[in-house]
Parts: C-alpha cells; sequence; structure tokens
C-alpha cells in the first residue's frame, strides 16, 4: 500500500466484490439525494453558486448555526488543503495515526509535522498529553473524533483543553467530526462560540452515502478564517449535483437514524464475529471498526475480491492493523465467511 | 464588480432572465450527457476513481496522445491552483487582461505578478514583446488561447516561440486552450512533444455547456510535472457525475460541429448588431465577444434582467470594456433589443 493510499479505490487490481474499505452508511444513498441528481440534469449547465448559498442555509439551520458560520468544499479534503495553503502553518500537530490528509496537505505546504503518538495499550485514546505538546510554535492542530482509523472519540475535556491551549498559543484547531454522527456522542459546535480558534470539519459523504459527490463543510465563528479558507482555491469547488444532493440530503430525515440503528446492530455482530477468531477489536464507536491481526489479511482477502483498508500507512501505526465499514448484515456475514477461510484455511 | 469576481453568478441580486455572462455552448448539454448523470445516480454513492482511468483513456484517445498525458481536474481552475501551489513560482507572466484565476493562484502562492498589457489599438493581439519579457527570474508563464475575456487567438509563432523562450529560461509554460474548439485554430497538442516544459489545459465547461458539474484537464508530456500536480490537493476531486459526464460527452459526436455553425452565424449577427449600435468591437474569434461602450452597461442591463461581464475587473483593462456570450438566436435578439433600450432609452 502506498504512503497516501485511501480505502475505497476499487478501480485497480482483480475485481472488489466486497468493498470494506470505504465507511459508507449502509444504507446507500437516501431516495431524495438519488432523485436530486438525476432529475432535470439539464440544471447543471450553468456554472454553480459559488457561495452556495442554499445549502449553507440549509445547512445553518440543520445545525442551529447561521450561514456566515459555514464554508461548503468538493470534499473535507478540499478544506484541508485551503487549510494548509491559506494559513501556511510552519508545525502542525497531529495524532499518530489519524487521517492522512493532513499531514499530506501540511506537507505540501512546507510545513513541519509532529506526530503525537496514540498507546495501542490505551486503546488508542487522546489523552493530555497530546495537549501538551500545543506550544508556541505549533500553528495548526488536528483531531478527528471518533479518529479515523480506530473509531475512538475523544473525550469532551480534551477537545476543551486543546481548545483552551489553542487560543493560548495562537494555533487553529480543527476538530473533524465527518463519523460523529454514527457515534453517541454529541458534536461540539457549541463549543465554537467561546474559542474562535476553533473549526469543525463535516462531511455528506458517509453520513448520506455519497462519497462520489464530493461534498464537505468546515464550521467556525471565524468568519475571517473561512474567508481566508474561500479565496484560497477555485471559486466553484463545490458542483451542482453536490449542492444540490446535500440540499436533498438534509431532507432526508428517518435516514439517519435508521442507518445508525442498523450500524449499531451489525458493529456489534461483527466485533463478536472478529473477537471469537482471535482478533485484537478496538472499542471503535464509529461505523467501522478498527482490528489487529497477527496474520497477514490484506492480500488474502484481495484476491477472494474483498477490500479491507490496510492501515500501515498510517503514522503510528505497524504492520497488523486493518480497518473495515459496517455493512448490511447480508455483506456482513458474507465477510465473515471470507475472513474465516483466510484465517484458517 | 470585485476584483476576482467571474461571468455566470446569477445567484446574486435581482433574478436573471438573460445570462449573457458565462460563455456555454448554446445548444445547451449533450443528451448523453443528461442520460449519464441521470441513470442510476446510485453510482455515486462510491469514491470516484481517484485517477479518472476510463475518462483520461477516452480523452487520450479523442486527443490522439496517451493517458498517461493527462490529468483531470475539478474543472481547469482546479488545476491552475495546483500548478499555483505544486511550483511555488516566485514570479508569473501574465497578459493583462487574461483570465483572472492564473493571477489569483499566483498571488496566494506568494508569487510576483507580471502583467504585460496588451494593447487595444492592436486589438488586444499577443506579440513577440509578450515573449520577449520570459527571462530567468520567469517561472510561469501562462497564454490563453483564444485570450479570456477578448477572444483573440494567440498566433502560433508566437505559441511556438513562448515555448522556446520557456525552453531556455526553465520556466513552466501553461497554454490555456478552454475555448479553442469554438474556433477555426487548432490546438498545440502536437507542441508538447518537443517541449516538456509546456502544458495545455482543456475543459468540458464550455465545449459541453456542463459547467455546473466541473470538469477540467491538464495535457503535458511531462508526466513528473503532472504528478506533482495530482499529489498537490485533494485526490478524489473529480466527481463520480463529473467523470461519467465526461466519458458521454466524448461520444456526442456531431454537438460539437453543429453547435460551432450555430456560434459561427449568431456571432456575425450579434458583431453587426453592436456595430451597427455604434459599439466598438474587437475580433473575437471564440463563443464571446469584446466590446467597449462609452456609455455604461452592466448596471442599467442588470436592473432589466441581463447579466454581461464587466471587464473593468481585468488587469490591462479600464472601465467601458464588456465581454457576452454568444447564445441561441432567438436569446440573442432579445438581448439585442434590450441593449438598444439602454443604448438609446
Amino acid at each position: 500500500m502506498q504512503r497516501f493510499e485511501h480505502g475505497g479505490n476499487i478501480y485497480q487490481g482483480v475485481p472488489v466484490t466486497l468493498d470494506f474499505s470505504a465507511n459508507l452508511n449502509p444504507l446507500g444513498m437516501p431516495p431524495s439525494v438519488k432523485k436530486a441528481i438525476s432529475e432535470n440534469p439539464e440544471r447543471f449547465e450553468i456554472y454553480p453558486d459559488p457561495d452556495c448559498r442554499e445549502l449553507r442555509a440549509a445547512l445553518a439551520s440543520y445545525h442551529g448555526i447561521a450561514p456566515e458560520d459555514i464554508l461548503a468544499g468538493n470534499g473535507a479534503d478540499d478544506l484541508i488543503y485551503r487549510m494548509a495553503f491559506a494559513k501556511k502553518p510552519r508545525k502542525v500537530l497531529l495524532t499518530g495515526p489519524s487521517f492522512s490528509e493532513y499531514e499530506k496537505s501540511a506537507v505540501f505546504s512546507g510545513a513541519e509535522v509532529v506526530f503525537h503518538p496514540l498507546n495501542p495499550d490505551n486503546d488508542f485514546l487522546v489523552t493530555q498529553a497530546f495537549v501538551d505538546e500545543i506550544t508556541d510554535d505549533i500553528d495548526l492542530v488536528y483531531l478527528c473524533t471518533p479518529n479515523n482509523p480506530t473509531g475512538v472519540t475523544v473525550p469532551e475535556k480534551i477537545i476543551r483543553a486543546t481548545a483552551e491551549a489553542c487560543m493560548e498559543h495562537d494555533a487553529i484547531f480543527v476538530l473533524d467530526e465527518c463519523f460523529i454522527c454514527f457515534t453517541d456522542k454529541e458534536s461540539s459546535i457549541p463549543l465554537l462560540e467561546q474559542y474562535p480558534c476553533m473549526a469543525i470539519l463535516e462531511a455528506f459523504t458517509k453520513r448520506y452515502a455519497m462519497a462520489g459527490l464530493r461534498l464537505g463543510y468546515i464550521i467556525s465563528k471565524n468568519h475571517s478564517l473561512l474567508q481566508e479558507l474561500k479565496g484560497c482555491g477555485p471559486c466553484w469547488n463545490v458542483s451542482g449535483p453536490a449542492q444540490a444532493a446535500g440540499l436533498a440530503a438534509l431532507q432526508s430525515n428517518d435516514y439517519l437514524a435508521k442507518g445508525l440503528a442498523l450500524i449499531r446492530t451489525e458493529a456489534e455482530y461483527l466485533k463478536q464475529e472478529l473477537v471469537q477468531l482471535g482478533l485484537r477489536v478496538f472499542p471503535s464507536e464509529a461505523n467501522y471498526i478498527f482490528f489487529y491481526s497477527r496474520q497477514p489479511l490484506y492480500d488474502l482477502l484481495r484476491e477472494k475480491g474483498v477490500l479491507i483498508r490496510s492501515c500501515d500507512n498510517y503514522p503510528g501505526l505497524c504492520h497488523g492493523y486493518y480497518r473495515i465499514c459496517v455493512s448490511t448484515h447480508e455483506k456482513n456475514e458474507a465477510f465473515v465467511s471470507l475472513l474465516k477461510e483466510v484465517l484458517h484455511g
């Protein structure tokens, strides 16, 4: 696996019959989103609204914030790169492991990256030791809750302490909540009022199984920061279909609750099966499961048409760590069955 | 008009009934593209191919080049920003006027911008004097043919001389051909073999009236340059609908010829009408018309629901320059009629 390769790339190698590497809502795309894309495609002839007015108004109402607190992007990763290019940080603090685009964007903008290693014996939990690494030379801090790939959430007191430390040391604090909708934890949006150094990343990708459409957003009360990010890249970054799909997704009210119920049940099922197979399963709260296997799995499963996320290209992780998504029961059973074949011949 | 504002932003102010500010193919979106977006929208649940394999193979066949010569982007502007962030040029040479994203991206990456002013008395033609400005301190050179907003093409000998000078002075030469399909000039793609310093920008946006979908690409024989651009930004930048639409658009063979015939006839009609109204019309070869009016037009037309491109935010242009697209005969007549009202009360 290449240094910065992600899950979900089913386009290379032998055909993928079971993709367990991308963490999308197992319910699939809401009907309202399908309708929004496929109805009147001639709408997408013209340039999209560069300010995403309608979408931002709907998001503001959804989150109970103001439209001015929101900037939309071509996926959350677009906003991660804009942050790097706009702020040109000298030193960026990350946990190891965490989502690799934080590091990649920081490296391209010329920053030095400091990895705070998370401890497997403490279930990769983020602790006060991370906060203590925020000193005057740190310009930008990322935390991801639940963390990707571990699925472990960051304790609320650590989020608050990170925000405090970033205020004190004049750093920007980006909290990535792209998977928080799949946990029972609350968003930290209420903290934004108190901490203008803070911004929260969110995405439609996983929540509404619309990864192909590319739609993420960032929320902050620091409107001058959002203006900087907006200016630092193409102005028509969010496509017409993405804006239409986002609006429609926000109207699919019971979809998230249904997806969540399915994920809870199926995550339990998968965890139990994996434990019974002798794998070390970490306490993920998200719609994906993070585990360790002494026996190599990636290539053997790949040969059977199953794609999982090998996590050995994450800083802070050695060989043997894997991430799988929680899918429908039928697919989960099929996966477990193939995994048994691989493990026990 | 704000410093970097573009045409096509119909989302603010009084409703736009005639948008003459965005230069799209007047035939509208090809039926094959509409079908590609609206059929099986659940295809867009999954992450798009980060390498755009199918699309690049189709483009390679279309242009008679290799897939490795092509990098796709979220619109051509995505690639312009990647160029700035990847190459971090110190000094960028542009014509004044030219497409404003060249300047904006250069400024954000910390470059100094040198504007070579084009002369209205010479119809804003690019001459050898531009080539002579390419010295050792220039890292990146942009030319746009036909130029935006003038519609005037760059002579082939000047394109070649620019490539020669960039080779000599170790600069990158980006030739923007996003509108060349609307002229009777040939693409400079055959020059790429000889000039590895050179890259050509292209887009589906205008050619196939699919601005809402965001799809552009860059062509070069300098594969390490393309790899740098690919690495310098989000990996899933080209959405699923954009990739599907691009593939479908390339199969709509007679569409471009039909659009071109319409544009030729209608451009003549519009130019004649504008000249008869006493406006100074420049010799655009593209699907848009560039003219000068002593009498201010933008606000008066905007009040009537007509959006045109006021060009006073282009470096090198003063007040009074405007760009309008060539639309269908019905819309062009409606536009001329409203323009007459504005000019002659």
